[in-house]
């Protein structure tokens, strides 16, 4: 068996800061500690540690985005993208990829212990914003010793987090590469995520969140996930993937999940339960709901004194993250007076498309990367 | 207080037909009995019946379309369409809706009594197609012994029921106004209600649908009825109804809802338990999404030998039935050598434009009826 050369067996680590001297102080005033960032490295840090990308994910992500666990069959969530001689080429940058705080996936969210408590914090872990996973990734990456990252990269979720960046710390980037992602959610995007929460929380066994050690809320969970789903993917998509077909080739009329279509989420959402918290989609997706670039004023104010180049990734068929947000973050950063490139690309795979859609996004991205490092050298 | 000239009080009525020896067959091979419809009547049947129009209602819709029922606030769901003077004018037609079999407001569903077993039927009711339920409107019809209907009309599930009744019965309709419908559910129409079923499915008082004098699965059925109205709305109409405002002017960062569109959602998903039977919604949603004009053969074959004239509505931001939906429709009318026209509205107001764009339709309805009148006279 033949496999493309890639970065073979990689390790999680774990890095943790904050204790109750020296707390971690979030958005809301609440402090927490000690806290905890799961994260991966791929590539090498070079000599005057100028060749680091840091990698941010999506809603359900964590911080395995590329090569191979040991012993497992699958790669991480961005293999396509991340690796020697791919879009974020480790035989030139050094990739660091972190899982976000209100995580389950290793880094500090609901599902840790409560040192006061020495229980699972459950609903009394402190709501946390994007601003928040981007102030903990900082301390990680100061932890590094790295002064400026040269990219900060990141699809959905992880490009509302590469904005925030870009505002937070403008003197600890070179580059921003949003893709697929807004400056802030509509009340559409709000609903869909309020409809995952209320499914979650209308589960008997959610019990207010208090659930660790007993039955888990699998079933509210997994319509969420259903949800999720159906907003990552498109008509079109769809319609290639399962067309009308039944699972069993029998006549219709019976309830069970007959249509492949309905087979396949209910796999997806029964599935989701073992590797992500309930607890933790709330968090996240109410951290996502909250996040507003502008918040309420326009967006290129929000972006003034930001200096990094930017490359602006959006996908035709995305409905979840439309087009039109993407082009929205180009017109403020064009304001702004940011350097800045918006590529929609075409794609029948809805907002999936930026993990699926390799080839191109690889050609506009390893050019944009060595363009900025030229820039700085 | 002046009120706009309308139908006034009106009252539902009930036709019951089929026993054990003539029981009403379904589509399945099951045969139920008795089988009630609720309908109501607006307007005056003329001496030779030919002036019937039938109005068919969507997935949570009823035999209510206008006028006031006794002591009720609110008119019938189509009331800016139906009255004197109005798309369907009750001075000139008879107008006639009645609610869908497998409903749950007065017609024949789950909540019914199995005269059996003398207790609600649940989970042992049949399922029921889109054809059945045109076959049970047949025979309402055949009670108000009505040769011929001038129209029939409606929107949503009800377009797909206005295309059944065009291929069912094409000697009994005179022309078919299919509104914001679609021939066949695409695999992410038939996700969305998928995603509705296994939130009231996943609900611990669902009981497998043997619920009734216990608690009811409120929570699932709201999820669901959030789901939906998500679906319903648009990007567009949400972000004017709602913004990004807060419901409380206060800080945010609390799990209760507190954007005004997540409060809104749980106010319209918790309601709609007081009039909404949750075995209703699954056995209705599969009826749906079962539902196919052409069965993977070329749409147009199916059409053929209907001569009835068609209007087909459909609205520019409408993405649950999106237009190229309709567009199929009346591609298949031409090529049927049917005399069909399309209309597409522009409107921001997603699907539920069919139900608030009153004006523009009326135009259409009214003009359309009237050549279709003549063509018959």
């Amino acid at each position: 068996m033949v496999r493309r050369t890639g970065l073979g067996i990689v390790e999680t680590r774990y890095f943790t800061f904050a204790d109750e001297k020296n707390p971690f102080e979030l958005e809301s005033g609440e402090r927490l500690w000690p806290v905890t960032l799961a994260y991966e490295t791929y590539g090498t840090l070079n000599a005057d540690k100028s060749n680091a990308l840091l990698i941010l994910h999506a809603l359900t992500g964590d911080a395995h985005a590329a090569g191979f666990h040991k012993g497992d069959k699958d790669p991480g969530w961005w293999d396509n993208m991340i690796g020697p001689g791919k879009a974020f080429d480790t035989d030139r940058y050094f990739v660091i990829c972190s899982n976000v705080l209100g995580g389950c996936k290793g880094s500090t969210g609901p599902s840790s212990i409560d040192p006061k408590t020495g229980r699972p914090f459950g609903l009394t872990f402190p709501l946390i914003s994007i601003k928040d996973m981007v102030s903990a990734q900082r301390i990680l990456i100061d932890h590094f010793a790295i002064e400026r990252l040269l990219a900060v990269a990141g699809g959905s979720m992880g490009g509302m987090q590469v904005l925030q960046w870009a505002v937070s710390y403008p003197e600890r980037i070179d580059s921003a590469i949003p893709i697929a992602s807004t400056a802030e959610h509509t009340p559409q995007q709000i609903a869909f995520n309020e409809v995952g929460r209320q499914a979650i929380m209308a589960d008997s066994n959610w019990r207010e969140g208090d659930y660790y050690g007993r039955s888990l809320p699998v079933k509210g969970l997994s319509v969420a996930r259903m949800v999720g789903h159906i907003t990552y993917m498109s008509d079109a998509s769809m319609s290639d993937k399962f067309g009308r077909r039944y699972k069993d080739s029998k006549q219709p009329f019976k309830f069970s999940p007959e249509f492949e279509v309905e087979g396949y989420l209910q796999y997806r959402g029964d599935n989701f339960i073992k590797r992500f918290d309930p607890n933790s989609y709330l968090y996240i997706t109410k951290a996502i709901d909250y996040f507003t670039l502008s918040n309420g004023k326009p967006l290129h104010g929000a972006l003034k004194g930001v200096n990094a180049h930017f490359l602006i990734i959006a996908f035709t068929s995305d409905w979840l993250y439309p087009p039109y947000q993407s082009q929205q973050i180009a017109k403020a950063c064009k304001l702004a007076g940011i350097n800045a490139t918006y590529c929609e690309l075409r794609s029948t795979y809805g907002h999936d498309a930026f993990l699926v859609e390799a080839d191109e996004q690889t050609y506009l991205i390893s050019h944009f990367l060595k363009k900025v490092a030229r820039g700085r050298a």
